[in-house]
């Protein structure tokens, strides 16, 4: 018999499987959880003060780590809380383990407050949820869930943890489990999705999931520069290399109309590591498939295969002599003058440090920002892969957990910031490397955008009052630093690029409210 | 045909059925219904930043305006962030509207980034859910949907609304469908309850759900005064009338210890509107059900039937003469010296104003409260029913909303008031008279009791680290005035008393940052 407890025989697990950090708000059913971080050193936990800052972070750690992170979630409320942002990891195939604290098994037939379904909330996921009965049984339980999570090409995977199971004594330990690796794509698939590239019509090339580093876009770039195919990344990417030296490769847009134009005369659709591009929303009268009428789709590798080994397989193919295109170095002169949509951008491109991360929320604000960072020194971005806003200040935490040598940089628009606002605490708390410019435009004003789009009425004064932000104004500067982030305005490009410098020279968290008037 | 849209039909039938209050955030596929708010001038459209905020102001406009609210919360997501004070709101029985925005039923096919299965996640609350597939069955589907909201004893009921349902031509209203009443308790059940009461064995007597207003009350005063039984109030009612001239009776203790202490010596423990007691949560070695050793529980009503009624009957069998015990008016005296947890209790109860709201979730802060407020004016008091944390500044708001002329309370603990904190900004946009007083104990002070009391290890430095929200200290003046409420901080007794008679005085919402050391 071990002289663990369960939650000791969890976490042992999970460091010696490598999942050393675990993002938590923990409540009474976690407490053996707590207590038992002082018995494994290696695992560190990050407190934060809301459920969406947990899955966030963890979604933010695994997608620059390249591996997983644990939460520590309190019951069904807890869950519910941290699904947004699980939501979002989901459709990032980011791997994460998921645990969920509940009742003691034998207290759930009393129905106390806080009972509640939890398996179908994690159901909802599509994910892998597992319910840890037994004390002797959680470390299996734990390995079992690390390795879902990482099987390619990854996924939330949850282990709903009862409070007993926790704190029973005869847990066990169990080795790591290999998780299931990207499987190659077939020599046809590969030869036939080749032959499209010498049809001679106009083909497009949409790459995705982990193709969007730099291997895996070297080998896209070779093909388009070889065959003239129009090469595109995924419209919202979990990880894209980017920067001088990588290939600059435009994203797919947004909005339906930019695609249709993006795709204008296409015949042949090439997908590696994504899937045919869809409208993000649907709207009357419009379609909700972006293919091209009349062109066909042809699937390279699915986003579980080995895109990049696929990708590079067929440029050998098609362009075997062709180098791919990089971007040189290139950068924006500092602009001067009242912030705008398109200066801000600039002042961004022309003060990006080295290895930068970029969590970009910045939403209709950084419409011009590809452009004006593309030459910037190689950098990675982080995009909000799901929707579900409320996402940039929880992935900057995580990733700078994961890189605290690189500066990480969150484009945050105003209109979803204060989903998981709290995550700033946390970044003070742990002294992170991340500077927040908060896009304050005072408006939703994609959802100006979107009541056009739609073709709703257009919109009369109770209908703009919703989408209006500016009654009060939110003082970002107080909020920060009533959170323990040192925070200043910019309402200058000068200003902007002075506090810029500023926030990277010094270590820890700060944040520059950015009064960017609305682009629409 | 009508020349309604869905969302027209929708918030017209909804009106016609006497919801006219929707709390929303909304996104794209909610802009008909957005755009239909300009048509139908009797809904009133208040704006979240979260979705939290949106369901928990939903939860208390309707715990104070007795008839449901309406919220807007957008596709899967969105109802995440907005299922924690979903779970509150369905464990105090509240009726609420909920209606959840989806894509165009065509659009769901693509498997868009914000599709999810919204019917998962809306059916862990074990309410009623509901898709609207079709334009012209919206104005039908709602009026089902709040019918069964208001079905005894209330509940959250979802309408899932496509986006394409709610833009198409052709809604048609459909008029109230009236809701499922409370049943009366038969008269058999009323006769075996009273003659449990003259047994002359020790009777405690719980009471819960609708029968924690004047009436109820009063009906089990009367049976505790004339029959010697020790009554109680369930720990966690959805609204408690009390305060001078209403009955003070004591709710049944958080901790297990607090009701064996409570119960001990009970032979029988009548339940009417609410179930025998549970402990909140497990704890190793601990029994979950607080029922004595030995002794009988017997129902007199469910929470769905007439709870007070068949009090009434009870109390006309075995208290005929008997009058109800009633609070004399009486006030602590005005305290002075720094603030701590007593005396912070006897500013509220020297203070508080005729025919409050309070929203209360002190917490731990809270303990010494009912005591302190028991003779004070007459006051409601709305509690934290589902043990979700984050409800208090929602469900304050909402309840301003219902009730515009009465003072609202909110106490709210310092960590718990991150998980919804933009309700602040709710508060300053519709100028609710909200005055929050933030009791600042820089800790998760319940979880350090927690700790110990699970049996966990005694906490180590880094599990100590974890229920610590001291470093960094938050400033909440400045985190309310960054969301446009004006804020003060106390830290002796006569500040806190100054600074909430000018809450109190001033229309609008203020928020007192009291600094007040932890009790444990």
């Amino acid at each position: 018999m071990s002289e663990l407890n369960g939650a000791q025989s969890l976490i042992r697990t999970l460091v010696d499987a490598g999942v050393e950090v675990c993002f938590a708000n923990p409540g009474t059913s976690e407490m053996h959880f707590v207590a038992a971080l002082d018995t494994v050193p290696e695992m560190r936990g990050v407190l934060a003060l809301f459920e969406g800052v947990v899955t966030g972070a963890a979604d933010g750690y695994a997608r620059i780590a390249g591996k997983p992170a644990a939460t520590l979630l309190h019951l069904g409320p807890g869950l519910g809380n941290g699904l947004a942002n699980l939501h979002n990891a989901r459709r990032a195939h980011t791997p994460i383990v998921n645990v969920v604290g509940d009742h003691a098994t034998y207290h759930k037939q009393y129905d106390a407050p806080l009972e509640s379904d939890i398996e179908a909330v994690a159901g909802s996921l599509e994910g892998w949820v597992r319910r840890s009965e037994h004390t002797k049984d959680v470390g299996a339980d734990a390995a079992a869930t690390v390795a879902a999570a990482q099987d390619a090409p990854g996924r939330v995977a949850t282990l709903i943890l009862p409070a007993d199971a926790s704190w029973g004594e005869g847990g066990e330990t169990c080795a790591p489990i290999p998780p299931r690796v990207p499987q190659a794509v077939d020599a046809t698939t590969v030869k036939d999705v080749a032959a499209v590239f010498g049809t001679g019509e106009p083909v497009a090339l949409l790459v995705g999931g982990s193709a969007c580093r730099e291997e895996g876009l070297r080998a896209a770039s070779r093909i388009g520069a070889a065959t003239g195919a129009k090469v595109f990344v995924e419209t919202f990417p979990a990880r894209l290399e980017r920067g001088a030296g990588l290939p600059s490769i435009e994203r797919l847009g947004y909005l339906a109309e930019q695609v249709a134009y993006q795709l204008d005369g296409i015949k042949h659709v090439v997908v590696a590591g994504t899937k045919a591009p869809v409208s993000f929303f649907a709207y009357p009268g419009k379609a909700s498939d972006l293919v091209p009428e009349g062109a066909q789709v042809h699937t390279l590798a699915s986003v579980a295969q080995d895109v990049t080994r696929a990708l590079n397989e067929v440029a050998d193919l098609v362009a075997a002599d062709t180098e791919p295109v990089l971007a040189p170095e290139s950068r924006p002169a500092l602009p001067s003058g009242p912030l705008t949509p398109q200066n801000w951008v600039e002042v961004i491109g022309a003060l990006l440090p080295e290895n930068a991360i970029i969590a970009d929320e910045a939403n209709t604000s950084g419409l011009m920002l590809p452009m004006a960072t593309a030459g910037a020194p190689r950098h990675d971005v982080l995009t909000l892969t799901g929707g579900a806003i409320g996402y940039g200040m929880p992935v900057a935490t995580g990733a700078a957990v994961a890189a605290p040598d690189r500066p990480v940089l969150n484009l945050q628009s105003d209109g979803s910031a204060l989903y998981t606002i709290s995550a700033l605490w946390t970044q003070a708390r742990e002294n992170l490397n991340v500077t927040t410019v908060l896009l304050n435009n005072r408006a939703y004003a994609i959802l100006r955008l979107e009541l056009q789009r739609v073709g709703a009425a257009s919109g009369g004064p109770k209908a703009n009052d919703l989408l209006d932000l500016s009654r009060p104004d939110m003082d970002f500067v107080k909020i920060a630093e009533g959170m323990g982030v040192p925070a200043s305005r910019a309402t200058t490009a000068e200003e902007l690029a002075e506090q810029l410098q500023r926030a990277f020279a010094e270590p820890g968290p700060h944040l520059i409210d950015a009064v960017v008037p609305p682009l629409l």
